[in-house]
């Protein structure tokens, strides 16, 4: 076999067999196929897709391409949640404690970095850590799934990411080297997430589906809204203190939907309840009688993090904090999400380029959401800056992003579809 | 300025500016964009394509990337001739004697080795050559548009060689760069070519007529048919005997039509005749008077190649001659060019590697053309080889390739098309 007419089957159209799409895999993970040989493929991928039974080789070959977790130990059911992306999304930090208090445990590899929380662990401790405290977060490893870090590496310097087939591979093949059983898609829509429209979010949606029931997990998918920050905080310790004070039983409305939303599915598929109005139920109630503040402190402990976190104390804070004052008065028509994390990227919360450092203590927070009505000279948001030069930049960038206007807007749904296991609507 | 979004505006159809072109041509070059960006960047272009302005800005930036070649001192015509590559085509070693032999100097940049006839020179001796000898042919040097050698390296190795607009601009930026004044382009057309059909072989010449234009070169086009080899001989010393015994006044027609009918080109666009016919009488009487073999006798002597070879001396034999026998009786209906071709690269005539070293001495000799009628033991071809081994493979390839049936064939037109300067069919 060789590279050079895989690219040349892709380029034209044609389909590879799992033996072809598998060896790609396999040599590239090895070395043996060079970045540039991966990347023409990569592109034609773009312009030609991945069917599913290629999508269904490649997200396999992925995951063997490392270790996998092994969390049967743990029980026959564990959870776990993937977001495909959204601005001020802490929800799984709500989430896990709320279903690992209902005595769901909850195992999730994370793609971001979650500050004081700990989660520098191995494999082996990962493990250990789901079975001893219910709950267990872990930062990418190098030896799960070495395959999409390679990939990922390559796609983001080649303008191949966007695509829809790759995108669900490279987030199952995760979530399958991850151990869980029953796991929950959160499928962001709108301008500040990878799927623009509803439409592009339920292709999305039923090719992670479809990945779910043939490496035999139980998968459902919610779509939420992302035109907006999820709740009022985006930055790291920013998002951290907005999540632990939700668990106090004090957050943003919207956080709440989601993570009873996630709940009451995870709940549901694992049969701990039977109704996903019973799943919402019990994950609410799990939130209001603390029990799900004491599973954080359990979790953040036994990962050898701080666990007086969830006071809201030990976490960095930022040396400047600059009101964003509203010049004019109106309506908040919409308070755009991506004019938000550009305003985060430039304080230094996010990666710009791969060897970034991420400042944990910067970022934004918002004091009036869609609908609010303003005076000039009202505080919007506050800017969490590590020096004045960015303060000043960032501050223009989040007046920018919260567009007032005269018309009264109307209440826009957050969750617009919940597919179950076999992609039906629920 | 970022190669990754320039793949990305590529990837989503945007048309580049020739700034941002150059830029490309000029970071790859200067190993500044690694591969992996340029093979994304090169499959996205064969998937949304180049236009116009975006052609010409990749070719005059190709070109810039080395040395010209300045034939200036010469005179103000100097003719080129290029090939898309056709089975056995000879053409340029009866074509240069032939023009240089009517007046017309001609510089020639060939892209395969030439054997025997010492293609081994420099810039400075190529110009010198073609002033005092009235001719000259170089190898590829490395001086010479380097952009194209990196960047045909690695569409070699992603699939990325047959898009028309990076065929159009590797071919015009070597002429352009070559220095020669009047160009004549045959384009291939046919199962052995490129370009299957004449749709596809017009649409690459109108790119190279328009880059022609834009760089102020005089440009024609010969569309020729390419579904059978081009004389009889195919191998490259094989193919440089039938060429010298051409210019002796015996050798195939289809070779002499060729010829005749690019040089009859060549010698109208500089002025010395005022029509085609009429350069194509002048051309054949260069050939039959004996006065093209002088000047090819005077080219290989001033290029310090060995002279004996215009008289058919000095090449190199391969050790073992086998004859490919009928076993069928019936009319020869085509010789697959293609499997000609494959024969050869089996006998070890061409690269299959960029490593590969090529025999000079093996190849293919036909005995029967198109439309000849065989009985079972008649000797269709020979092949010419290092070993048995090989020989016997390619014997069976030949054979395959010469397919044999009852219907009479129908003569066929050699020349399919031929276009001006403006791209109009003359």
């Amino acid at each position: 076999m060789r590279a050079v007419d895989l690219i040349a089957a892709k380029r034209s159209g044609l389909r590879h067999t799992a033996r072809e799409v598998t060896w790609l895999v396999t040599e590239f993970t090895a070395g043996r196929i060079p970045d540039y040989q991966m990347a023409a493929w990569l592109m034609a991928v773009c312009s030609q897709g991945l069917d599913d039974p290629e999508l269904g080789a490649l997200t396999t070959a992925m995951v063997a391409s490392g270790e996998f977790v092994d969390l049967s130990a743990v029980g026959p059911w564990v959870a776990d949640k993937h977001s495909t992306g959204g601005v001020g999304d802490k929800v799984s930090l709500v989430l896990g404690p709320v279903v690992a208090a209902c005595g769901l445990p909850f195992a999730k590899m994370s793609g971001r970095g979650l500050g004081h929380t700990g989660t520098d662990l191995d494999v082996a401790e990962f493990e250990r850590t789901v079975g001893s405290a219910g709950m267990a977060i872990i930062g990418q490893t190098p030896s799960l799934v070495p395959a999409d870090k390679q990939l990922y590496a390559l796609r983001d310097a080649t303008a191949t990411v966007e695509q829809e087939a790759l995108i669900a591979a490279s987030i199952m093949s995760k979530k399958i080297a991850g151990g869980s059983t029953c796991i929950v898609l959160d499928v962001k829509v709108g301008e500040g997430a990878f799927t623009p429209d509803l439409e592009a979010g339920e292709r999305l949606a039923r090719l992670m589906l479809e990945l779910g029931r043939t490496h035999n997990r139980s998968v459902r998918c919610v779509l939420s809204r992302m035109d907006e920050p999820l709740g009022l905080a985006v930055g790291n310790a920013l998002e951290v203190r907005e999540a632990m004070k939700l668990l106090a039983g004090d957050g943003p409305p919207d956080v709440r939907e989601v993570a009873f939303t996630l709940a009451g599915h995870l709940l549901q598929m694992s049969g701990l309840v039977s109704t996903l109005e019973a799943g919402r139920v019990a994950a609410a109630g799990a939130l209001d009688s603390g029990e799900a503040q004491a599973a954080c402190r359990r979790w953040i402990a036994a990962q050898g993090g701080d666990p007086t976190v969830v006071d809201g104390r030990g976490l960095p804070d930022a040396p400047i904090v600059t009101p964003v004052v509203s010049v004019g008065a109106g309506v908040v028509q919409t308070i755009r999400a991506r004019g938000i994390a550009q305003a985060c990227l430039l304080l230094g919360a996010g990666r710009a380029t791969k060897t970034d450092v991420i400042d944990p203590a910067v970022g934004v927070t918002l004091t009036v959401r869609r609908g609010d009505s303003v005076s000039p000279g009202d505080i919007l948001a506050h800017v969490h800056a590590r020096t004045t030069d960015t303060a000043a930049v960032a501050v223009t960038r989040v007046g920018d992003a919260i567009v007032l206007g005269e018309e009264p807007v109307r209440a826009e749904a957050l969750i617009l579809a919940e597919l179950d296991e076999g992609g039906s609507r629920l």
